[in-house]
């Protein structure tokens, strides 16, 4: 096997990267899949959660996504038949996994964002059952009267915790159920299968081997760039411009359009990321700023999906005013996240492109 | 008269600056009071807030706080007895001229707030009135079913911005009652017939015209870098630093304890400037790096203020839960643009200090 892309490991301009290397990345990312999967079934993926199985998971899902976002970028040298039914199968698995650890991770950010607005004093419980317990037994159904009025707010940020427990466990719970019934589904052994062929005989097309990989990466990172060039970079690097909440209570809401070109460059930020390592092979150095940029733009949308969730539980059927004016502090918090978010990608990405070897 | 401050106009430490300065800034400043009450009374103070009228009782309470000020920060070289007892009453006065501005100027920010979070369509409505006639007449009393979530929220800001113009319409209205009963009552005439007096001939001790000012005004500005080495500065600087909302949702509230050290600066800055003006005299140099730290702190208070009358409205009774939402985004939207006046306090200050003669 030609390892063209490892012999100059901190240049890739130097000589040819071929197919060779696609190859060696999805077989690695292949065999990635496979055992991730044995490991998620060898700790009771079937059992709610356990430490090792949520490990199993995420690592099935970030080979998931890598061999997707290679067959994507790197169309042109696989067998096209193959690869375009491979690629919608993979993102319907790593969805379907990512789901289950969406909801509980957008549950603690919110959660801890109630804890942190209430001070410490009046929602000590840290774990969601805690706040749903103590929440749901301590408080009456209706606001106090006007002589108390601080206590109805702390009380509502006690109700307003109890009531996303409740519909974000509920959500986890379903999406558990799900990603169990995928995992024991044809669907899924059918993807199985295509992967394990993967990991000993990759689909290339015949000039692959002979085919510079390079053009195909810099037309992602091109992809990229176009992309953040059309974000509104002024405006973001600006402190405090309150550009994330506005509409934050308008009629047109949930999901906010104003997110998508930012959702769009995350996706973006990581086909470049994985072309990178596909260039690179194992000894793809780190770029500090992607990676910066990378977590701002998940912070980003895991604050966009927070604000959502917590305008959403608003909608709630008879809540209580005071639980429904909590979760308007609760959401307007969560969009000057995403509004941070962007300052904070702006600032990671004007910085100089400084790789550490 | 000695004129020694106005001499080297831009460089008052050439010189001794006697209390003679402070007579002379005295004098105008009561001269100031005078004609600004005269104006008061001919536009017609005793109607409902023409703009000469408001124009008349800014200038009015402009000179009383100057002429406060000074006592305070002079008051070694003046009769202990008369300045100790006018300062009190020049409070009095200046506090409650300034009350009806305060509520029309806090409606207006909020009202300003509620349209830019509900996007140009869903509150078209600009002035106080116009939002109040026309959610009050096109909205259900309770939340819409789940199926219109969104509707709700846009009634919800609808609602909120109708509930704050009725309770700060009619704080408004109270507090410019109690100021034309302040400006009929008798002890309104004694603090005018104490200004009229002050206009003539300030009573000075017998050791003030040979005494310097400067180490007096020093004080003051000790007292001003005193208060601003305390702030939290260098969390102030980091964007996004989100302490304006912690506590958004705890027992504690109204007014923010946190606020605090902020609008003692603000009166501190405030002292320091007056003090300059009475050093510099009329010639007194602009100083663009106060004049920012100063409109910073005016933010400051006024988004507090603002944070804490939506957080208020919100304790109405049988208020719909679709207006507690949109009071509670509204409230933290306030607070953060606390976070931002913040911020913004803290870069005009570690500018240069830069004066434009």
């Amino acid at each position: 096997m030609a390892q063209q892309h490892l012999d100059p490991p901190t240049d890739p301009t130097a000589g040819l990267v071929s197919g060779d290397a696609l190859a060696d990345y999805l077989r690695a990312q292949a065999t990635e899949f496979l055992r991730s999967l044995r490991q998620h079934r060898e700790t009771g993926g079937a059992s709610n959660g356990s430490e090792e199985s949520v490990d199993a998971a995420r690592a099935l899902r970030r080979s998931a996504r890598r061999i997707s976002g290679s067959l994507h970028t790197f169309r042109p040298l696989l067998e096209p038949d193959w690869s375009e039914g491979m690629r919608p199968e993979l993102a319907w698995l790593s969805g379907t996994l990512a789901r289950e650890h969406a909801y509980a991770a957008r549950l603690e950010r919110l959660l801890g964002a109630l804890n942190r607005l209430s001070g410490s004093s009046s929602l000590p419980a840290q774990t969601p059952s805690a706040v749903g317990n103590r929440s749901a037994g301590a408080e009456p159904g209706t606001p106090g009267p006007r002589t108390q009025p601080a206590g109805n707010l702390t009380v509502g940020a006690a109700k307003a915790g109890a009531l996303l427990d409740r519909q974000l466990t509920l959500a986890r719970t379903r999406a558990h159920s799900a990603a169990l019934q995928a995992l024991g589904s044809s669907r899924f052994h059918a993807v199985a299968d295509s992967v394990a062929v993967l990991a000993s005989e990759v689909p290339l097309t015949p000039a692959a081997t002979t085919t510079d990989l390079r053009p195909l990466a810099a037309a992602a990172q091109d992809r990229l760039t176009d992309a953040i060039a059309a974000l509104p970079l002024v405006t973001a690097g600006h402190p405090y411009n309150a550009e994330a909440l506005v509409h934050g209570l308008s009629a047109d809401t949930a999901p906010q359009p104003q997110d998508a070109p930012w959702h769009q460059v995350r996706l973006l930020l990581r086909l470049h990321r994985y072309a990178r390592e596909v260039l690179y092979g194992e000894e793809c150095p780190t770029d500090v700023r992607l990676l910066a940029a990378g977590q701002a733009l998940n912070r980003h949308r895991d604050a966009a999906e927070a604000a959502s969730a917590a305008a959403s539980a608003a909608r709630t059927p008879r809540i209580a005013p005071a639980t429904a004016y909590a979760l308007g502090v609760l959401h307007a918090d969560q969009r000057h996240e995403v509004e941070a978010a962007r300052f904070a990608f702006q600032q990671a990405w004007q910085m100089e492109a400084v790789r550490t070897p």
